[in-house]
């Protein structure tokens, strides 16, 4: 059964019967706390990493960035890896950088051929979105057009619109992360997943966060979402479960669906 | 945290603070059957076990039957039990016998006190339902009415109307199991089962069958489903996942919502 898209990558493979993808955060500050959450985390074999290098104190720094970006690749081997800066406004941390230098940052670090996928928040100024497109194709990278919002879950169709104006805006993945108020916004977050599974070609990856949206950490996939966020050492964002409880809820439903 | 009612017993009790009710059904044909289906199931502590009695070679006798309820409420200690025979209609056993004889045994296996709960059809006669409501008083056994539809998933107004309709009827407990076609009816079960626990007073037990459906066994206690049926050895419903199974994500996710 497939209730999720794969997602094709230029230079390594995600294995296109595994559902989900389980994405494990690096939020390090250092290279040392980066290097120490990947001894953590690489024992866990998460389909996917993702750098969230808003958390990175040396972003500033283009060269640092890069030569952590390559750290990370040559210890993750086959493991592709997502580049992200999160801004404030969508949850981030607090970073001393312009947007200009922040395309920039990733324009040096594709260029680096070190990242495999670059997250890049559709609410950003269409100019610089508009350079994002052009710089996955320019470098192989593939483009996570992404959505967060942490005060609410907005309705059903509002959210499907979103899903796609990021395919029209050109992005190769779609994502969106909402808050729920209650466990009606997971259903919420749910019901828009299926709908824009049916809706736009994209891969999707979708979640409701937070306690109650945990729920779709767990179950999301089967309504179109192609990754889950788990916990290797540290979260990135609320309701995030920890990999290996993720792995055997995923067996439990893998075995209930296939019994029938 | 509570999501869902707690139901009250005369006899034994149900403990209020334990999300779901576990409850594992008893289908043997015989009562050697139902001997080693009780070796099997008592070791795995369910919260309740549901006998089938549709299922019983000997329903037409009911000095059998009752003699069987006795051997069940004995080897079950301090575990509840759920009487129940499931009608033709609504996805159980031919029997050989009328409504009335149906009655009729009710009455008998309530009357000799072997018995916690019964669940009876809210679509039968309503003069029988009505008998119902008065045996469950006068035996201190607490009524369960129950909607099965193993065709389809009706639309949520008219699943609520569903639960209203059953307290509206003097039962004790409102149950709903409903087939679903796509996941999008799974999410119409969830959506129906939090509405109606804001409208009616009654505890709720509510599930989706099926291989999609085997996601609200999982966690449709969080919208407000009591108990979920799990198999101790051979399901009753199709969708039912393993007891051990169901125990495992139900710990899951009670961390992930204690954690935020």
């Amino acid at each position: 059964m497939s209730f999720s898209r794969s997602i094709h990558l230029a230079r390594k493979s995600l294995a296109a019967d595994q559902e989900p993808l389980v994405c494990t955060p690096l939020v390090g500050a250092t290279e040392e706390a980066v290097a120490r959450e990947l001894a953590v985390i690489l024992p866990k074999r998460p389909d996917l990493l993702e750098w969230r290098v808003d958390f990175f104190s040396g972003i500033a720094d283009s060269g640092r960035v890069v030569a952590l970006g390559q750290m990370i690749q040559q210890q993750a081997g086959s493991i592709p890896l997502i580049f992200t800066r999160r801004s404030i406004r969508e949850g981030g941390q607090p970073i001393p950088l312009t947007e200009e230098q922040v395309f920039e940052l990733y324009a040096a670090v594709c260029g680096a051929g070190c990242v495999d996928l670059f997250d890049y928040e559709l609410s950003i100024e269409a100019r610089y979105f508009r350079q994002a497109v052009a710089l996955a194709k320019a470098t192989d990278c593939r483009l996570i057009a992404s959505y967060h919002n942490f005060q609410e879950t907005p309705d059903a169709p509002t959210l499907v619109a979103q899903f796609i104006a990021m395919e029209h805006a050109g992005a190769d993945v779609a994502k969106i992360a909402v808050m729920p108020k209650d466990l009606r916004d997971v259903l919420t977050l749910l019901e828009a997943t299926l709908t824009a599974r049916h809706r736009i070609s994209l891969p999707i990856i979708s979640m409701s966060m937070g306690a109650y949206g945990s729920l779709s950490r767990l179950f999301g996939w089967l309504f179109g979402s192609s990754v889950s966020f788990a916990v290797g050492e540290q979260s990135s964002a609320p309701g995030q479960i920890p990999i290996e409880q993720l792995q055997t809820v995923v067996q439990i439903l893998q075995h209930a669906l296939k019994g029938q």
